[in-house]
């Protein structure tokens, strides 16, 4: 039997192993400080306390091994998160996923047929662009970087020239993987943007909550529920292990999103649902989520210190104010897609190349790259970034010791 | 704003909800006996030994909430679980999915283009006629009952005629809703057929393992690994509560399954498979497949023991070798559709109306109904068979005391 006489569906033909998927097989090298991931902090997770809230779950109830629909009680949970955001979410505007990624996909499939235009950035979240892939979107991008963020008036010249996407899709807060917060400004123009034009956005915000500077910017969703469907996820707050997310979307639509979640995997962990409620329910959440913060404030204090300490005049990056990653920005002559195999060798340190975020090719993203700091531990990110700079000024044929 | 305004894919407007969701809801009205819904028992749960598991697991490690690869230590369980079943299969060719749904649901992404053409039963699980929804594909049937089960011959006839579906999907043990089993012979004809024609087919396979007579057939896959694509499921024979199943596929369709399941939620709950994993680490898994089988095959006899009380000249059956269900059928002046409300409101039990089930117009589906007997305890089923007989009894004329 060859593979070739396999009927299969034409986008299925082509389809190549992500750069994500990879670097979670190099995860489990051994002496390997990993930058290339958005992963939590292990040793911040809350193992005791989820061990006897699963205990006790499990001698109260048999529902939580069921099928079973989506908690209630969660959906009432997550309004209230929401309005922490400043964002006003009635309950039943509330749709539970397994996790954000779910929930990104499932509206990309309700909202575009094959060959439909789509809106995005030019460089964004690979993840993101590998779930269009099924699809063969028009792509339009519109330019992005990690000072000024997503164009917006890019945006505006396109829609009023008559472009009209399915979509556009965004990460205001801790841009994956530039690290941007949008501006305030430029959050009400989009919005009013997609509302003049009945473009919808779909706005994921996995990073909205892990906020290291006095200021939260709102969501897009707390201006209008209407072409706003947002898209939250508890793997960044809780843990990635449990697969919960959310979607704020339009009643109607919530509707249309049950259908096909059903048909795509019944229901989302009843197990993992539970969990969740209770570790709320107890107030865990809040005070868990500021502990986050201010571990991950201070880890991405160590990254910005040691780029600054051994790479001052070698690179160039911003001090992010949410999320998890800092873009490092390298000169021209290093190709940070070269280098990696390089890095992972003789550095010991993996990271995302900036390359493959890029939607069209862009020579900035070549001799960028993404570095995760919410993984390590303080002194592996110190030790990390000096062997990694090592690295980068040998190449600049700088000796170092 | 109206939803009008919205750009959706084309198929996504005319949506409607399932009957099998409508019934998820009305799992929750009290004092109703559920005959609807694939349930398993909820007493039968091992909720005890996952507490101590779930506890154990927490404490040692802090993987089970992070994000992570497939767990190779349960994709050896489940080749050694095939085993069982008389199918020799290879780790490699194992595929975790959010259980049995979304494995199928992931194969026929990756089987078929919008318009394709498929061929199935022409009664068959609801679930699968919903995902193919999307696909708009062209559906081809061929006839199907509960005593003889799909007619393989109507298929050679159709592949000879040179009909070339993107595959053919299978519920070859305790199919769901007639609830037959495909004969040996049967079986090897229509992997033959799939092998010659290279037609893959989907083996959907949650009821393999739940089986109450000696012997248990073999599944399609233990005789063609090439073009049988085997999709099983912990939800019947552990809980649906986690969202664990399996693909068993050829290497270079387990590297395609990979991608789009990252592109559909990341990957399957760590928290879930290393759940699975530790409960048959610990040998728990096969003595607990035996006391279901044990459990189930009983309240099958109560059921069956039931329906021949009450209901004797007023409806046929088949008993089922495997599974969850029996196919009832009554007489042509009988609409179950019809029935359905008066038997919630009246008699207190729910079932699932034959027409929910029916791909083509087919007159036998309007007077026939699905029950489940694994949900419900002995006196539970008998009394609920009892009222539902009334009800029938009184639509002949019958007066019930």
């Amino acid at each position: 039997m060859s593979k070739f006489d396999y009927p299969l569906a034409s986008w299925a033909r082509t389809t190549k192993t992500s750069s994500m998927q990879e670097m979670l097989s190099l995860s489990a090298k051994p002496n390997l400080t990993l930058f290339g991931l958005g992963l939590p902090n292990p040793n911040l997770f809350p193992n005791k306390l989820l061990a006897e809230i699963s205990t006790e779950m499990l001698q109260e109830s048999q529902n939580v091994l069921q099928y079973g629909p989506s908690s209630g009680a969660l959906k009432t949970h997550i309004s209230q998160l929401m309005s922490l955001r400043g964002a006003d979410v009635a309950e039943e505007n509330v749709f539970l996923t397994s996790g954000a990624q779910q929930g990104i996909q499932l509206l990309v499939r309700l909202l575009i047929d094959s060959g439909d235009t789509v809106l995005i950035e030019e460089t964004i979240y690979t993840g993101f662009q590998q779930l269009l892939e099924p699809f063969k979107p028009k792509i339009v991008t519109v330019p992005t970087d990690p000072v000024h963020g997503m164009d917006v008036d890019a945006v505006e010249d396109l829609l009023r020239k008559g472009v009209r996407p399915s979509f556009i899709y965004c990460i205001p807060n801790g841009h994956n993987p530039l690290g941007y917060n949008l501006t305030l400004e430029k959050r009400k123009k989009l919005v009013s943007l997609a509302s003049h034009y009945h473009v919808p956005i779909i706005e994921d915000d996995p990073y909205g909550f892990l906020h290291y500077e006095q200021a939260n910017l709102p969501p897009l969703v707390s201006f209008d529920q209407d072409w706003v469907l947002y898209v939250g996820s508890f793997s960044k707050i809780l843990a990635p292990g449990v697969r919960m997310g959310w979607v704020v979307a339009p009643l109607w639509l919530v509707e249309k999103l049950a259908i096909i979640k059903e048909a795509n995997d019944i229901n989302t962990t009843s197990f993992s649902q539970q969990l969740v409620t209770r570790f709320i329910d107890k107030g865990y959440l809040q005070s868990h989520i500021q502990l986050l913060c201010t571990e991950y404030r201070e880890r991405r204090n160590t990254m910005i210190n040691a780029l600054e300490e051994h790479l001052g005049s070698f690179g160039s990056w911003e001090t992010p104010g949410n999320g998890m990653f800092v873009w490092l920005k390298l000169s021209p002559e290093i190709n940070t897609t070269q280098l990696f195999k390089e890095s992972i060798d003789c550095a010991q340190v993996a990271y995302l190349p900036g390359e493959s975020f890029s939607v069209i090719a862009k020579a900035d993203d070549k001799n960028s790259m993404r570095l995760n700091f919410s993984y390590n531990d303080h002194d592996q990110i110190q030790s990390g970034i000096r062997r990694l700079a090592n690295l980068i000024k040998q190449k600049h044929g700088v000796t170092v010791s």
